[in-house]
């Protein structure tokens, strides 16, 4: 099995990769990949950002002499582009260079590729293998994959409760429901997603940065959900990165000049709904290239955001608190339901521990 | 470390054998013991109930030859009883035998022994050992520890939630919220407690057996509070194991009168208060002894027991389902807290995944 073994360490290699471009590379997938000639590693790359070259190119980049990679293997998280896009197709560089073996942990789900890839290297006698890795591999791109098959983003929900599940005691107050570790995942999810997602409410409340505060954090896209326009132009929102204004046709006309001089987007959706439509909305997002994004919101954003049922991964932090209270809000508001068959169950949980709280990870 | 490794087995076979007494003991503690002769296991024997014997003579009795217990080694998971109780001193019993050496798990908090019987062993030049596994000692016999140290029984409070955390829907539908897994488990824990504790709301609303239901499982004494006595009598609850009604003196007589003639026990806690005071209640079941139990109450029952202070753990079930909804109870309703610094915080907080909820336990 050794043979075997050294393919899941090259893989995993590529994997973690790939992962180092987290947040950068949207609405590119994350990608990997390792070179590896008579049992040694000669070259590795990923993709850094999306205007700069896929992984395989830039991990074949990476090997100074050419000739070396005549009969070498080729370790990727993804299939090979057999299309052009920004770059021209991967397919024909890895076949030019005389790569002899492909491991590709997934097919890449675009349609526009989608295993033609893989046909192409394989028309051309390369000995193709795929799936090592693959659950890992899907995972990693779970947002592109959604991307790039419904033009939609990929959308988490994000939580934090108390063991009694409020969100906040019965005066509103929410800080510090989790624990330090737990707003600092927090702030790495926020590195990872293109935007996060709250309600005026919580910006009038709290006043909250919603910025990704980790070592060479990247802000995602403040998006706020104001349907009438009452966001204060001195927000704390305001003061770093991106921030775009959702709103519905009765908006302040006065706040919408202001905020637009201010440099701030204001996109008006235009479904008339007496809150800013949710699915609507996801469709302007993914126009603006926003394939992946975060909703840190309320009672009321959370509850209207599973009736719009554009929901596909909630994220639970639960703190080992006790609040208590009919009156504190707790973390899905809205009408609920009736019937206890009627309540929608997450797939795939996971738990992990995160100082004294839990997170609890599923999908829709 | 071979030596050392086989204290910690033979510990580890103590502590299983008072396992097998869960549910039996009460109000004595579990104890389990294990006689070592020559690396030979020669004896066990455990605690089986109040009235059998102590669980060291338990394993005396089981060596028939008793002069092998000259010189022989005796593991338990609890210091020797020096004292005379139900039965005669233990240490007594263990000096008289020979034995050369004695490896107790944990201090008996029982102020009326509570390092005499260490001291008595010694005494007698018997070599003795105190530690070994001694957190898994103590959390054995928590229950036993608050009771003989305070006379209040040790109360688990036990919330079963959607990951919203909610404990029913706004109709009050409650079947199921927690997997067929954690509804075992509760099971379990019925049969290890002497009494679990609802309000008539549940009573009235869902009608539960609130019984054992596992392979020769015992149930639990079911107390219910009700402050007027408005129980049916058809109850459920009531067709088997013993039930007592706490109620107040606003209790409705001829009620009182029917239930005693049922052979209901009927509690009047004294203190004048609307709903039954529950922590003069944890005293009149002490008195009935009643050492360990469990509260599986609603909102309401769950926010009153916090207030008045009585909990000492937490068993909280969650389910990855969702309900949401404004109107649908979460797990602590009354007033709540108002500032997060007076949110009370669990300790030793672990978890576990139950099929596809998680269990979170902790202390107060």
């Amino acid at each position: 099995m050794k043979k075997e073994e050294n393919h899941y360490k090259y893989m995993q290699m590529a994997l973690e990769l790939a992962a180092k471009a987290e947040g950068r590379t949207s609405p590119n997938p994350m990608v990997g990949a390792v070179i590896v000639k008579n049992g040694k590693v000669i070259g590795q790359g990923l993709h850094e950002a999306v205007d700069r070259p896929h992984g395989e190119i830039a991990a074949m980049n990476s090997v100074k002499n050419k000739r070396l990679l005549k009969g070498a293997s080729l370790y990727v998280n993804l299939e090979p582009c057999a299309h052009y896009g920004r770059t021209s197709p991967c397919t024909k560089e890895i076949i030019g260079a005389g790569i002899k073996e492909v491991y590709a942990a997934m097919i890449d789900p675009n349609p526009k590729n989608n295993g033609k890839g893989i046909a192409e290297l394989k028309k051309a006698g390369i000995n193709v293998n795929v799936g090592i890795m693959g659950t890992h591999a899907l995972k990693m791109n779970e947002a592109f994959s959604k991307f790039i098959t419904t033009k939609k983003p990929f959308v988490i929900m994000k939580t934090a409760t108390s063991l009694d599940g409020k969100i906040a005691t019965k005066t509103g107050q929410s800080k510090w429901i989790s624990s330090e570790e737990s707003r600092n995942y927090v702030h790495r999810l926020r590195n990872k997603v293109d935007a996060v997602i709250v309600g005026i409410n919580t910006v009038l409340n709290d006043n909250p940065r919603l910025t990704s505060r980790i070592v060479n954090g990247r802000n995602p896209v403040k998006v706020i959900l104001d349907s009438t326009l009452r966001i204060p132009l001195n927000a704390r929102i305001f003061n770093e990165g991106d921030v775009l204004i959702a709103t519905t046709p009765r908006y302040n006309r006065k706040k919408k000049v202001a905020l637009e001089r201010k440099g701030v987007g204001v996109i008006v959706v235009k479904k008339k709904t007496k809150k800013v439509d949710l699915k609507e909305l996801m469709n302007e997002l993914a126009l603006r290239g926003i394939t992946h994004t975060m909703i840190e919101g309320g009672s009321e954003v959370n509850a209207s955001a599973i009736k719009a049922g554009i929901i596909d991964k909630m994220i639970c932090f639960i703190s080992p608190k006790l609040i208590g209270g009919e009156g504190a809000k707790s973390a899905i508001g809205g009408s609920g339901i009736k019937c206890m068959e009627d309540a929608m169950s997450l797939r795939d949980v996971s738990i992990k521990q995160l100082g004294p709280d839990i997170v609890m990870e599923g999908y829709f």
